[in-house]
Order: structure tokens, then C-alpha cells, then sequence
């Protein structure tokens, strides 16, 4: 992994002396202390990513990668693999869940094919505020059941591919990325990554994605059980792990993770397929965890033991089990709504409001 | 209460067959059944509310109505009155939590006058988007250990004033309503009004509100109980409970929610003073409980037992207890959110994917 070394080299933890001096800031809003609860630390946290007590939340951009997955040959979802291709061309129609909820949150878009199998549907214009990077490591990972997912060199380049697209997001200006997935047949990848990880079983882990039926769902565990086994039992190698069983948009969000927390930019993880990702990015550069926020929790029973993994709490609970970046999406308004009240509030004393240590001082007196 | 049984003739339960159309759409749509969790149900009785399968939230209010209250007479807030009247003109100069809040969710805001004790520091140009409506019923409520914190008629006119600010947002077309209050003291009478309406304990239903030591609170606790003793023991009259325990803003939002559910517009409640005066106007009128969302789950205990008496869950669970309407406001993005998925999506038909039964129609055929 000398490749990534200088990226590596650019992640830094936070400097905790920013998080002091925001906290310090937080007492003197017009507020009870501690008022605003997680939106008081998340702030906190985005002053110290940006190293400001002026953060900002004012460009934002989602940031979903896509990509096939041999493992979907053993029947382990309801959908057909062709329908990554079509889901990518509704994304780019602007007819997704992820549409409309970056609408709402004013974010752009930007697609990343990083491994789609089929072709995408041709689209003649995209609607504005949407980007489509089309760079696929291969069409579709290989059956993991018969050989290791992606080769050593695919792995990298799709790790590689997001960290570059970090850096576009970077330059642009952006200063805050939610990051989603589309792939037919990610949650059954995204279990064998986080099984391996964690070393818990396939049953743990393992859940009914998109909504399989109970034969498929035995199959779906069956498979995990046997991926992890076949590629990574025991291994503590998180790259090694992500190449065999994972997928070339885990990598690719992976690399995001790395990317962004060395232009440090924070990130909001989506659900499960995307927590597994930030997850190996964590393993591989520990520091890259100070960067990441995790939207929501899902259903899906994978989530909940990667967030635990991760050490994070989901900043919403709302049942959501898309995957899309759409639970991610929708923290961003919360992340916005934080960093406004740190920057936008009247202190006590500008807005001439008596505070609570003010009057116990009168009492005293 | 003959004076608002026009209001109460006006509120009917949503229809249940708006509610099965809404859910047909919603499986029609370029997603797994039921994966956008939450965000679907909101639609769907948001469609039900507007009677639409078009529902829209691109008109947003906050209203927050402010009253002070006698019983602050018994020392039991950390917060001189004063504050009440100084953090109206903060409002109203924009420099609150809830102004970034708002402004983070694009929504107008107006502030009610419904009864605070000081005069308020004048506000020579109120901030775009912004409304002051100046109606107080009198200035602060009397300390109801010693007699009722209202007399019947300024209550029913604290709750009529309710009604008309939801009038008025009705012709203005807003069609979504987050409601929030101002009032040093108001945690005691929101106490009170839930112990009465609950029969629970003041020990039980009362918490620490914007932060008062163990001396205090124990103060807090036992004026809790004496006030329902005297006033409210074993009373299950929601309009007696509200004007001897209560105030002017809870009384005003109770209308607040009347007037919305009679113009068929969705409110959002916030922490627990508003679910408390929410609590009040569905024990009055049943069917307002179906124009009611519950923004967030704060971290005042009383909350959580308005909310179980409501029957309601809350949308977001972030450790706030400022008021305002900081929860409700923030909570705006998820409804949003929740009706633009909803109304903008493509449906697997529109959009070329194919869905599931497809897929397994092809397997059979």
C-alpha cells in the first residue's frame, strides 16, 4: 500500500485547542449552555475540521459512486444487476430519492461509475447541478465465491479515484460531502467486509437489503459465511479484506473518506454499504474517523455494528434503508443548521439578553 | 367554551382513503417498498392533510409566541422575567438560535406577543421575513399558587389569537407550520399543565428546564405539586388546566394548532412546552391529533410523557431543550424532504427500472 502513503501523510487528527475555543465560543450564544445538544458538538467538530470559529456549510455536494458485483450470479438480491446501470441514468434524470432530498438540502450531485456492469442508458443533457464521472475500474467486481473480488491494482485505482474526486470537491470549494452508493448486491459485500472487520458472524451481520425473501436471505448469509472464510479469516488487513469481498464503489468511497479528511472536509456517512466503507478507510488511516459524521441509522442490521466499529452515533433514526446518500443528504441540513447557529447567534452581551451567571451575580450582590 | 365550538366544527380526522393512495404512489416509485422508512408515512399524511397527491411544503412558518409567567415570583428559573421580552427582540433582530435555524430551513418567522411582562427593547427594522405581532392578553400570567394564572376570557383570547395567526398563515399559503414559545417560567407551567392532564406526579413530569441547581429544583417540584393540588386535582377539563396552570403562550399555541387543523395545514410541535399546549388543543378537539408531527424528542423528561399522551414519535433525536421552536424548524427539512421524494420521483414505469415483481415475473415467465 505505498501508494497511498502520501495521502496518508496529509491527514492529520483535529487540533483539539479549536474544539476549546469553539466550546468557549458556544456559552457565550444567547442560549442556555448546552441548549442545542448534538448540534452544539457538531459545530464544535466542523470549527475544528475547518481550524475557524467561522466555519462554513455554504457548498455542499453529494458524492454517490456506483458499481456491480459478481457475487449477485449466487441470487443473493431481488433486483436484476441491470438495474445499477438504470438507477445511475434516473440519478442523472434527476428522478432518484437522492434528487429530490439534495434538492432540499441545496446540494449538487456528482455520480462516479466506478464499476457498473451494464451500459448506462444514454442521457442527453443532465439536469443542473449534477456531475457524471464515468472512470470504472472494470465492469462489475468478480464472483467472490470463486476469486478475490477485485485485483490488488483495481482496488487502488478505485481508492485512488476518490481521493481524486475529493480533491475536484476540494477545489470547487465544496465544504461539505455526503457520500451514498448504488450497486445491486453492495449489502451482501458490505456484510463480508464488515464480518471480516469485526470477526462477527455472517448471521450478525447479514441483513434482508433491499428486501430479500427467507430462501434468499439463507443463501445471502451462506455466501458472506463463505466469502470470509475463503479471503480473509482472521485477516486484520483492511485493504485486503476490501479488495476480496468488497466492490470497486466501496473502494472508491473509501478513497473519498482518505481524500477528503486530507483537503479536510467533512464528510456524512450514509447507511450500511457506506459506513463499511468509511469503515476500511478508518482501519487504513485512523485519523480519517475525526472527519466523518454518520447521517442516519438504517434498518439494515450491518449498520449498527459498523457504527459501532466507526464509534459514531447516527445523528438521525428515521427507518430509511435506501442507501443513495439519502440518509446522508438529509443530515446535512442538521450539519447546516449547527454550523449556523455557531456563526449566525448574538452573544449575550451584543444582544444586551441578561445571562444566567449575570443574574446569580446580581443575586449575590 | 361555547366560543370555539365554530373552530372545533371546522377540524375533521384526515381521510383514511387519501392516506391508501398515497401509499400506492409511494410503491410506484424508483425505490425498494417502505426503504425510505419514515419519510414515506410523513408524505403520505401530508398528502392526506392537503388532499392531494401533489402535497407541497414550499411555504414554511415558524410561530413562536412568547408570554411570561407569575410563577417565577417562587425563584424557580435561573433566568430573570426580563429575559422573555429581551430574547423577543433578539428574535426579532435575528440574532436567536432559531433565526439560523429558520434561516437554514427557508422559513418566515413570526413572533406573538401573547403576554409578556416587560416592555420590549424597540426594534427599529425588523430582518426580511420576519413578522411581530403585538396581542398580549396581559402582561405575564399571576402566580398560580396564589390564583389562576388566567381567567377564562384571557385564555379563550390567548387561544383565538392562536387561531387567527393560523388563519392568517392560511391566507398568506403556508402550508407548513413549526410552532415554538418564549417564557422564562414556562417549564414550571408546562410541569403543571402536564401533570394535571396526565395525573402523573410533579416529580415524574418535571425536569431541570434551562438549568437549575438541586435547591431549585427541588423548589420547581414542589410548586409543580401544590399548583395542581389547588387547582387541577383530579381534572380532566384540558381548558380549566390550561388557564389556571398554564399561560398565555401555551394557551396561544393551543389555538395555533386548532386554527392550523381547521385550515388543513400540518403543524410541526417542538419540545415539550409546545407538545404540552399541542396536548392541550387535542384533548379539546381529537381530530387536531392528525395535522401533528413532533419535531424531536428534547431532553426535558416531560417530554417523552406529552409525546406517549400525544401517541406521537419524534422525527429527530439530537439532545436539544432550547424551545424557540429550534426542533420543530429543523425537523422542517424532513418533511420537506420527506414530500419532495415523494412528488418528484420517478416511478420504476417513468424512469425504465426494473422493479422486483418485474424481475420475478421474468424468473416465472
Amino acid at each position: 500500500m505505498n501508494e497511498l502513503q502520501p495521502i496518508f501523510s496529509r491527514i492529520a487528527p483535529i487540533d483539539r485547542s479549536w474544539l476549546e475555543r469553539a466550546v468557549a465560543r458556544q456559552d457565550s450564544l444567547t442560549k442556555p449552555p448546552r441548549s442545542l445538544g448534538k448540534l452544539e458538538e457538531i459545530a464544535c467538530r466542523m470549527a475544528a475540521i475547518q481550524q475557524t470559529l467561522s466555519p462554513r456549510v455554504d457548498r455542499k455536494r453529494v458524492i454517490i459512486f456506483a458499481g456491480d458485483h459478481g457475487i449477485t450470479e449466487e441470487a443473493v438480491s431481488p433486483y436484476p444487476s441491470e438495474v445499477t446501470a438504470q438507477m445511475v441514468a434516473n440519478f442523472l434524470r434527476g428522478g432518484a430519492a437522492i434528487n429530490a432530498v439534495a434538492r432540499t438540502a441545496r446540494a449538487e450531485l456528482t455520480i462516479v461509475n466506478a464499476g457498473v456492469a451494464s451500459p448506462i442508458p444514454a442521457i442527453h443533457e443532465l439536469s443542473p447541478g449534477i456531475e457524471f464521472v464515468q472512470r470504472p475500474v472494470r465492469k462489475g467486481t468478480r464472483n467472490f465465491l470463486k476469486e478475490p473480488a477485485l485485483t490488488e491494482e483495481e482496488a487502488l485505482r478505485a481508492i485512488l479515484l476518490g481521493c481524486e474526486v475529493a480533491a475536484d470537491a476540494a477545489r470547487a470549494g465544496v465544504n461539505l460531502i455526503a457520500m451514498g452508493e448504488m450497486g445491486i448486491g453492495n449489502t451482501t459485500s458490505a456484510s463480508a467486509v464488515t464480518a471480516a472487520l469485526t470477526q462477527l458472524s455472517a448471521v450478525a451481520v447479514t441483513g434482508r437489503g433491499t428486501g430479500v425473501d427467507d430462501e434468499a436471505f439463507l443463501r445471502k448469509q451462506a455466501v458472506v459465511d463463505q466469502g470470509v472464510r475463503l479471503h480473509a479469516q482472521g485477516s486484520g488487513d483492511a485493504f485486503h479484506i476490501l479488495r476480496t469481498l468488497g466492490g470497486a464503489e466501496l473502494a472508491g468511497l473509501a478513497g473519498l473518506c482518505l481524500g477528503a479528511a486530507a483537503k479536510r472536509i467533512a464528510v456524512i456517512c450514509d447507511g450500511f454499504i457506506a459506513c463499511a466503507s468509511a469503515a476500511v478507510a478508518v482501519r487504513l488511516c485512523p485519523a480519517v474517523a475525526d472527519y466523518l459524521f454518520c447521517g442516519h441509522l438504517s434498518t439494515e442490521p450491518g449498520h449498527a455494528i459498523v457504527l459501532e466499529l466507526l464509534d459514531k452515533k447516527p445523528l438521525l433514526h428515521l427507518d430509511m434503508r435506501l442507501g443513495e446518500g439519502t440518509g446522508a443528504a438529509l443530515a446535512m441540513s442538521v450539519v447546516d443548521a449547527a454550523v449556523r447557529t455557531f456563526t449566525e447567534m448574538a452573544t449575550f452581551e451584543s444582544a444586551g439578553v441578561s445571562d444566567k451567571q449575570e443574574a446569580a451575580k446580581k443575586a449575590d450582590g
